[in-house]
């Protein structure tokens, strides 16, 4: 191999995320192996700057045999890579049938139980007056970059086809930011209901998808304290009701608060932050664990962390709020007051809208995302579905605070437009609303239809289908078998496993006499009925079906 | 610069398939411009195998002095591009605010627009017994290859980021045959709307965007023949006429009638499909234009041509099958008296159904894509909405056919599904209700808020709130100003402006006697009530506005 490298002058940042991104390079396009040969011998003899965290020149130097050698084999390692991938096409070559990682189809069973929950949550949305936006699925990538920590690295990126550098949606906030942005919009009450992408590990025992669902729910614009917000905490209390998926409560706290209850404790305001994404880790672990985290890892004081200790393991209501405005540590922060006198009209506010006995002031919550400015809140199912003096949730099915900053980063002259919002856990929902179906094992119907179209002898057909196109005429939900001459039992066996509650029968000795059965699916019953008012008939049993007993629907 | 390069060795297919792609990257990632440097130098002393269609290894060598100034000059220059983007992290960086090239958001006016258009669809499919399904917004990239031909280019490929290699959907029928092969259905009657994703060229004046949405009825299984195929043509004509956006004409014909005209014209097999490709632009251009190309680029004889002319500028209904079915040169081809016959059945059942004054056996239609197998459908608006003689089309609205081979594509035993579906033209479809609401001036209501509750004094947000909470609990849809002392006319105008019929309005004289007003906001006539029976009152007020006039909603 007739390869050397004298000398190269590299501009890097971090060795480490190079080597992976050119890795990434190999696998994928067959025609650039040799910068990944190269890169991987630049890492491999640790030439690089690696881990400077500044971003400059280095120089390196690769001349000595030895490395002349290594080069030949990487080379020859990757020739061979390149000889089991095969040189045919990759249209011809055989793949197993799947869905990528982390992603799933929805089966008509799983969509008709979706549609039916989102239905319930969109009609609590438009009660309180939103309007619905769509941004595209995937953002200039610069959009993204710098919203969400450590998780970009869960971004989905396109590929560079020539053009713009694309990213998939990681949330629905950072576009609704974007979009207040760029179009002014300074007020506005929307809902949003999307899918999002996170490239994270995938669980599906966990109900972790890579492509799942959100369903948020903000108020953008500048107004008086807490009166949207409350209006959140009331949204979110009516779809959990209107959902029947068990006892659920709303935690609420305030970041000024806990800013406040981590400077009365003496912790530095640098370390606020990540003391914050400690105490977010108190609903999954014990005080115990959390507090060798905040000392050992955090670096915060052991008397630091005992005092704020004694904070966050309170909630209550009102009369805690009371305990706290005259605690002689809180009363001389500035950010405390702030946080507990805004806190204390949001619950004058949730009394108002009849949300006390739902809500529980919970100074453990934080909540994990930084851009977060005032209050905050979580919804979580209590176990079993019955109140316990221990809160004994199985975790968080809707989250959301305020947050006043973020649409300022995308205006050139950082225009604030403050928004308050929530994000309904649906993916959680769903499971839940799926496995209390699985346990009462109950059916979903998955269509509508109302009459199915039968035969009883051969040769139906063209009558058949002249008895669906009067239904339709009529707007009656209606089908029949697409076989020319389909059997009785099969037709009426498919009514039964659809829930089809009525069946018009054509029979031979019925057509001559210019009459049709009219079956009820769950009875057997037939009645006859002339041919010319069988639209009619039709109309009356199905009103005196949904009179009896509701018509089945998409989630019972 | 100490940069300088012996000898180098590349593997590469073609030198400027790469140029693209590192110009991209430097562009993407300031790290990395190392490589952009060297290939940019490899290109530019056009040292690289270009054009070299056969994988293999080339070698190059830059050794002269020109060459490193050459050199150093490309390193200046992109030191300059580097120092202009700014060393500051890419999370600051300015960057237009922008939605990606050819994609849009959706304003809650265009949003209450679509859903109300795709309410009125969604309820014809559910009319007709179908499901839903969903599938992931990506699959593997070789679900996709070679489903497409030459429109593969136009496929969206994600970054590899490590795992597998995807790409977003480029239309909804592929999935569907990947899901029905996967999952062994061998049944299914199922409608999907959902976004696809295509690199087209987008064209913002004509509609054609990069992100749009699709909306397909499909209906799989092995059934009798036209049964199903005659139903997608009854679900095109009811979704057109409940959209009322003017007259409408559902084009029919049948690959096999195609084939078979062709053979009959002395065309060998080989070119059935380039010749189809051909008479498919008939609906754009003359046939003048057809034929030439026909002759000149597809090598067709003169004489074929001219007699595919005769047959193709042909339609009609039943009596044109008749004629055709006795055609001497037809008579002789198998393909084409199956296709007369198929065509013959499709017009029965249509006729059964009701629509034979809405459909047309058009002989110059074939239809794009290579999969479909049987009939094939495309429904044009009409100009101006009034019948003529001459046909002149607006432009497709839907089309379909069926496709019988294309789940058998996936399914490792060549288990064939037949299918035959319609893709409804939603994106133009909603650009002709855009326009007819544009040209009547009238405006799209973004939220469904009934009742407004309003202040006509200060001090009354609680009152407010308490009104609102009663109306929520009573399943009414209201809302109120965020302000805590909004100005009354501000409120009243908030109304007006969003179409909300009622307001309830708290006054200081009123409250004092127990009653609330309740203002017509279209009469301004006011009414006063006691506040125990406001509830009440404004169902009794809104089910009479709802009576006397229909309220408006999204679409009118």
């Amino acid at each position: 191999m007739p390869l050397s490298i004298v000398r190269w002058t590299v501009i890097s940042r971090k060795a480490h995320t190079w080597r992976l991104e050119f890795f990434a390079l190999l696998l994928y396009n067959r025609r650039i192996t040799m910068f990944s040969v190269m890169h991987r011998i630049l890492t491999r003899t640790r030439l690089l700057n690696r881990g400077s965290s500044v971003p400059g020149l280095c120089k390196c130097k690769l001349t000595s045999s030895a490395e002349h050698t290594q080069i030949s084999r990487e080379v020859a390692k990757l020739l061979e890579i390149k000889a089991s991938i095969g040189s045919d096409d990759l249209g011809h070559q055989k793949y197993t049938l799947k869905t990528p990682k982390g992603t799933r189809d929805y089966s008509p069973e799983q969509m008709a139980l979706r549609m039916g929950a989102l239905d319930k949550i969109i009609a609590v949305f438009k009660k309180h007056g939103a309007e619905t936006i769509d941004t595209p699925v995937f953002e200039l990538k610069e959009v993204l970059t710098g919203k969400y920590g450590e998780d970009s690295k869960l971004i989905y990126d396109l590929k560079d086809q020539g053009g713009e550098i694309l990213s998939l949606r990681y949330d629905l906030t950072v576009p609704l930011a974007r979009y207040l942005a760029m179009n002014k919009v300074s007020s506005i009450k929307r809902y949003h209901i999307a899918k999002v992408y996170r490239r994270d590990n995938p669980s599906i025992t966990r109900g972790r998808y890579r492509e799942f669902y959100q369903c948020d729910f903000d108020i953008a614009g500048t107004f008086d304290p807490m009166i949207p917000d409350a209006e959140c905490v009331r949204v979110v209390v009516e779809i959990l009701e209107s959902l029947d998926i068990g006892q659920f409560v709303v935690k609420l706290n305030h970041r000024r608060l806990l800013d406040g209850i981590f400077e009365a404790c003496g912790v530095s305001s640098g370390c606020f932050r990540t003391a914050c994404s400690s105490i977010d880790k108190l609903d999954k672990s014990p005080w115990e664990e959390v507090r060798k985290e905040m000392i050992e890892e955090k670096g915060l004081s052991v008397e630091a962390t005992d005092h704020i200790g004694e904070y966050v393991r309170l909630n209550g209501h009102s009369e805690l709020i009371e305990k706290l405005l005259t605690d002689e540590k809180l009363s001389k922060s500035k950010a405390a007051q702030e946080g507990l006198d805004a806190i204390k009209l949001l619950l004058q506010y949730c009394d108002i809208f009849g949300l006390t006995d739902k809500i529980s002031f919970d100074l453990s919550l934080a909540r994990g995302l930084d851009y977060y400015t005032g209050v905050i809140f979580e919804a979580v199912l209590k176990c079993d579905g019955v109140v316990k003096n221990e809160e004994s949730s199985v975790g968080s099915i809707a989250g959301g605070g305020r947050y006043d900053n973020l649409v300022g980063m995308f205006d050139s002259k950082n225009k604030q437009v403050p928004c308050v919002g929530v994000s309904i856990g649906v993916e959680r929902i769903f499971s839940v609303i799926e496995a209390k179906l699985a346990s009462k094992d109950m059916k979903v119907r998955t269509t509508e239809v109302e009459v199915f179209v039968a035969s009883a002898q051969k040769n139906f057909l063209e009558h058949r289908m002249r008895i669906c196109k009067d239904l339709w005429d009529a707007d009656i939900k209606a089908e029949q078998s697409y076989k020319k001459n389909p059997k009785m039992l099969t037709q009426l066996q498919h009514c039964e496993d659809n829930g089809i509650p009525l069946a018009v029968v054509l029979g031979e000795s019925e057509m001559q006499k210019g009459l049709v059965k009219l079956r009820d699916i769950a009875t057997r019953q037939e009645i006859e009925v002339p041919l010319d008012q069988m639209v009619q008939a039709v109309k009356n049993k199905l009103k005196e079906l949904n009179d009896h007993a509701s018509l089945p629907n998409g989630q019972a």
